[in-house]
Order: structure tokens, then sequence, then C-alpha cells
């Protein structure tokens, strides 16, 4: 017989990529309890060239992550625009996002967008707004959120989800 | 009447990105003389992660930089690839090879590669070995030269050659 474990709680942090704005969520989760932690969205300055941007950018991200001492960041694998351009501006603020969570010593997980959607709605198919629902569902104290920031927290839960369900499974298997 | 000023030796440091292999190279400019310093290539391993591979790249960029102390680093425009799945990759170096120049404190100039080209060869058709060749005979020293140190060289011999064209203008506006 096996006395269950208190859980630990886990802080994490979701990261949704972009030049323009950036978003970030943190969630804690216990067991099978989430909560909602802090989230918002950084935006670099649009003028100067790009390595002034990426720098700005990579500078708030270290801010926030040395403030709110995640234990692990998730970021969604995004999409491939149709357009080649936008993927290279993409990769760009990407590229920046992950090493600024690497250079914090994260563990830095990538969820397909589909695996995202069905983590929070139950299917790859769902479209922004059912994740946005679900999203505001699971962390009733986040308040009114930047499109960015739901992002984040969105692939945040996912991750949450899936680290859960490893746990469980782990655990399972020690019975 | 004025007297011709000794010019400064401006040390630069060319970028080629990529996130297989980056390519590297240092050049001294004094008045309209060229000299080579050093070049290579950084090839993160591509095990891992890819946060993982992002951090291997800028830390080994960053190791460079400290060595050579570049005053400046010159950087191609990409030219965006019909595929956006590469340019996204492509993209994620990039941002990274940007950022470590921002946080060595480069001035970071980026060059079209028609400008490239021009500066080089004379014409924004050329083809690459025309380049290639051009960088041989600017730079008989460099020995043999992947041709990601060769793509990084020449876009520094380009911004030499834009920098000495502007001190030049600067010195006849002084005259």
């Amino acid at each position: 017989m096996s006395v269950p474990m208190a859980g630990r709680t886990i802080r994490l942090i979701g990261l949704d990529p972009g030049l323009t704005h950036t978003g970030w969520g943190v969630v804690e989760s216990q067991n099978d309890r989430l909560r909602f932690v802090a989230s918002g969205r950084v935006s670099p300055p649009g003028a100067g060239g790009l390595a002034d941007r990426l720098d700005a950018l990579y500078r708030e991200l270290q801010g926030i992550l040395e403030a709110q001492e995640p234990a692990a960041a998730a970021v969604e694998e995004t999409v491939v625009n149709v357009n080649p351009g936008s993927s290279l501006k993409l990769g760009h603020a990407r590229g920046v996002v992950l090493l600024a969570a690497a250079h914090a010593g994260l563990a830095v997980h990538e969820y397909a967008a589909k695996t995202v959607k069905r983590a929070l709605v139950g299917t790859g198919g769902a479209d922004k707004s059912q994740v946005a629902a679900m999203v505001r569902r699971l962390l009733p104290t986040a308040g009114t959120l930047s499109a960015d920031a739901s992002d984040a927290l969105a692939v945040a839960l996912c991750h949450a989800h899936h680290a859960q369900t490893t746990a469980r499974l782990r655990t399972r298997t020690m019975l």
C-alpha cells in the first residue's frame, strides 16, 4: 500500500513569441490544482535596429524570469506562416525567447498548436476563442487578458497538464 | 588646406547566420587597406533541444567576440527563402546572432545580399563564386575558407567599403 504523496508545487511560464508582442503567463500547478500567478506582454520599441529591438525583448524577458522564478518554460511550436518574410521575423523573436529561457536555466518544452488545443479544449481543431474561454475558466483570477498573454497561459496550462499526466503515470508505475 | 589624417584602424566582424553553421570573419580596415584577421564557423551540436542549440551558438559567438574585439558587426539581410519552415529556423539563428553582437556592445549593420555583391564584384547580380573569388583576392592571407566563413568575410568587406566611403565623403565635406 502506498501513501499518496503531497504533490510538489511547480511554477511554469508559458511564452508566446512575437517581435511586436511576446505574451507571457505564469501558473502554479499542484496535483490537479492550477493557480494563476501573473501574465503580461512584452512590446519592444518599434524604432531602432533589429538587434536593439531583440535586445530590448531579451532584457525585459530576463527581468520577468528573474522576478517570477519559474521552474520550466513552455513555448508553442509556431505554426509556419505562409509568408516566409513573416516567418523569418517571428523566428528572430522566437530564437531570443528560447535563449532567454535557456539562460535562466529553465528546461524549455515546445508544444504544437494542436497539442495545446487538445489539452485545453479536447480537440486539436478548436478555435482561438474556445482556447481563450478555457484559459479564463481554468484561471478565473487572471482577469482581463490580452490575446498574447492568454495564448502564453494556454501553453503553460498545456505543459502543466502533460507534467501532471507524466507524474501520475510515474506514480502508478511505482505502486 | 588640410593635412590628410592617418586613418584609424577599424576592426570589423562579418556574420553569416545559420542554425547548422554560422560563418564569421574579422577584417581590419585602415584607409583603403584591408587586412584579414581571422575567420571560422560555429556549428552547434545537432542533438538536444532547440533552446540548447541556440544557447551553444550564442556562447560560442560570445567567446569569438570577446577574443576578436571587433568595433562593429555586419550581417547580411537574409534573402527570404521560399520555404517558410526554413525561414523560421534561419530566423532563430539570426535572432541569436544579432543579440550576441548587441550584447557585445557592437553597432550592428545589415546589408542586403545585392549590396554585398555590388560592393565586392560591382554588380548586384554576381554569383556566389564571383563573390568568393573577390574575397580571396582582397584577403590573400585568408587561406582556404569554408563557404560560411567566405560569406561572412564578404559582408565584413562590404561594411568596410561603406565605412570607407562614408569617411571619405565626410573628409571631403570638411575640406
